[in-house]
């Protein structure tokens, strides 16, 4: 794709915003990795899993918010039935990946 | 807690597998953070983002096994009946926060 | 709203199938209470409540499909930006709720 | 089993209670059918729906914890190795239908 029709993918505006949350989440993963290392209670553990799957399930549907409102509009107000149809499958793939029901 | 208790922690037998485990989780993170500085595709995002939830989920299960196996049984073979019962309350807090369903 | 906005509901077009599956549920979850009254093994009535919410989350899946491609599609099509808007809200609302992730 | 075993089943001494949440539930889901018939508005259906999977996941997890409380304790207690492990490998199961991580 070119880079025009990149500048229309609806997370690029807040994109150091969406940078910031991932790397906040990489250091939420290498703190488990010490936790392991110090074998720390498994509990504990746990509960920071659970901590960077909620971080991450929130990062993913704020994703989904932007591309809704950015590809999937920008396709059903075009007119192009094809690429609306194109758009909506792969959206609603996506929620079921998220909904882990596949 | 003492070290010796700490080496009845279920997973620990397994450190450096859960260690590179995570280390992979780490670098699938840090693959999302390059595929937003690159502007990539949403769904291409969101697709990578639910791969790493799967593998946290699946990791967490690995942990929580683990700890039904050595801590849990450990209390409740003990007959301390209150050490059970902390256990206990503990795993299904686990669990609640693992199926979001607090 | 009128009858004639409710046609467009994507999920009307099949509504036989929708409430015969819904009717699969109900009778479902009487099995689980019957299993509950004649005392069975708690592991097997965990498996039936969890075919059950598999089952109720994939006719969600197909019902936000269906909304997806009527009603979402139709508000973004319209140039309607408010209508859009709201459309695009109440999607994603209902995507939170379905992964827990409110 | 015998029925002195089946009285050991943690959920049993609240059977009643269980009996009238699965009745509110299937209640619940032949309501959705209602609203489907009557061509009710998606997203209030899709909320009624994620209304139900969520009072089956507390329901489920509440089994769940009945269950680590009577069956896991007492495998666990009883110094039967391979019954501890029997129950341990059936819970984890349960815990990976919950959390849709087959």
């Amino acid at each position: 794709m070119s880079q025009i029709e990149h500048a229309t993918y609806g997370y690029v505006r807040e994109k150091e915003a969406l940078i910031n949350r991932l790397h906040r989440i990489e250091g939420q993963v290498r703190g488990i990795e010490r936790m392991v290392e110090e074998e720390r209670y498994c509990i504990d553990i746990l509960t920071q899993v659970s901590a960077v799957t909620t971080a991450l399930d929130s990062l993913g549907l704020k994703i989904l918010g932007d591309h809704v409102n950015s590809c999937v509009a920008h396709a059903f107000a075009s007119g192009d039935e094809e690429a609306a149809a194109e758009k909506s499958r792969e959206l609603l793939a996506a929620v079921e990946r998220f909904t882990k029901t596949r």
